[in-house]
């Protein structure tokens, strides 16, 4: 039996490594150089290229190699049978915490400004906004959101949440799927850290940022197609939106010709607000793998039909 | 009995405001504007113009307008028998702890290196700084230096703490004024929060750059003098400084001349790290005015020897 590591742009090496210092046992084939593909049961994926499945027919289950699993869930050459599982580690939502924190202060300490303005050798003071002033809001309350939230609100932010279901975190206003409107009403800077679904594919887009509280601000750290790009242009130069921070684009890198790129008033990180730890996350494999051979519950099993 | 303000380049109006809205029956001057100086029994000064006092014969205590007092121990024309206090209100620390951290995630997020790829359209990953590997190291266990302190820690930073006296603080190794080579060895971000004093002034030179651990960044968010600046300039250079972060200058506003303003590896803001909130700091004032017209012991009192 083998796990195979299947990835475009991206050296699987380190993970396979990290994989053999946990068990030096385990079989591993990184694709495409598999030279025996009937022993492949697990298969660990980053954006792989789809319909390369039907190679591996003893395949049982597919585990993404982030917290994310849109990637496999539009991929429909995957058979029904086969189990989908997600890698969900404290590292990724510690540092996914760090990046929010770090963007909302620099939001309310005008970093930006004050960057542009040495630039031009400007000493000049900006009101601070107060934390009471600013409201942030987090779109989804899965482990990066709930962690997230609770950091930020450990560091003197008001804090509100919204998900599906209704959470319980304290000291956060929490709000559920019906109430969006209102949620929105009340927050000033959102930070978007939903699953992407067909339910939330697009949802930052104009009419959102209409409904949020003025000034607004966004900062995107779940998928880049949860973000509809030519609104935030459009609501950029209206002044509905301050200022965007995203580490995520509908295509990724980046294009150089983006317009993205050029504007004072987005900041632009190349899908690293969270990356995920090769030593950390084989542990986590390595347990799913030996659960699968064994036919026993796998850990951060995703449920395709809610699509997380 | 009435209060002076007295400040250069700062508007004092906000301050008049704020005390009066506690208590409208204190008689206020606003320097150069006093029609009757002897009158005044307390002032409250913000790089107040030298020689002013004998004006006041009647002054019995000045209170700094911030926490720093090194404005009024340098003013050898303050009479002896002169009482002087400062301003240490939670607000104060509570900014700078935000500016420090904001500081301190800019620097383990690589945000600098991300905005200057922005402006020529580059998406590369850098790899970011572990929160394990660079300790933080917070010069001044003060009010300012240990909330810092706390903050840091609470997200999760290794911070050292060093103080002329030995501090306790949970989680947070302190070393004392004997053991500042001990301190520098273990410490690779080092904030500077330390009173302006004889003995602090000049304190972050080449010999203290070399001292840090590697790699090695600034935080002064202090004094300017605490700084020399041309060793700055040469560490940057040689690479024993990674990258440093300004929020006070020797000369301020920093002349539009300065070499500072260009260098990439250094950020720049003017002075905002923490600033006085006028509703705030009122309260405190006032009460400090009459605990020294009923002879009371006055709140945050400095010592002059010991220089804050």
């Amino acid at each position: 039996m083998s796990i195979l590591l299947v990835a475009q742009r991206r050296d699987m090496k380190p993970f396979r490594d990290a994989i053999l210092n946990v068990d030096p046992n385990i079989d591993i084939e990184i694709w495409p150089n598999s030279t025996n593909p009937g022993r492949v049961q697990f298969a660990v994926a980053w954006h792989h290229p789809q319909q390369i499945w039907k190679s591996y027919p003893n395949l049982k289950v597919i585990s993404s190699l982030g917290a994310g699993v849109d990637h496999l869930l539009k991929d429909s050459s995957i058979p029904e049978h086969v189990q989908l599982t997600r890698v969900v580690v404290p590292s990724l939502a510690d540092q996914m915490s760090d990046y929010v924190l770090t963007a909302v202060l620099n939001i309310i300490r005008n970093s930006e400004i004050y960057r542009d303005q040495q630039q031009e050798s400007i000493w000049k003071n900006q009101p601070a906004h107060l934390k009471d002033e600013l409201t942030v809001g987090v779109m989804g309350m899965g482990e990066l959101g709930s962690t997230t939230a609770k950091r930020l609100y450990s560091n003197g932010f008001t804090v509100n949440g919204w998900a599906q279901s209704r959470k319980e975190l304290d000291g956060i206003s929490t709000f559920t799927a019906g109430n969006l409107g209102e949620f929105l009403n009340q927050s000033n800077i959102l930070v978007n850290l939903l699953p992407l679904t067909p339910q939330t594919e697009g949802i930052l887009d104009l009419d959102l940022f209409k409904e949020l509280k003025k000034p607004a601000f966004i900062i995107n750290v779940a998928r880049g197609k949860h973000l509809i790009e030519e609104d935030l242009v459009y609501a950029l130069d209206k002044e509905l939106i301050t200022h965007a921070v995203l580490d995520v684009f509908s295509t990724e890198p980046l294009p150089e010709s983006h317009p993205f790129w050029g504007r004072k008033k987005i900041t632009i990180t190349p899908h690293i607000a969270s990356v995920t730890d090769p030593d950390e996350v084989a542990v986590l494999l390595v347990e799913n793998y030996k659960r699968a051979l064994s036919g026993m519950e796998l850990l951060n099993e995703v449920n395709r039909k809610r699509g997380y």
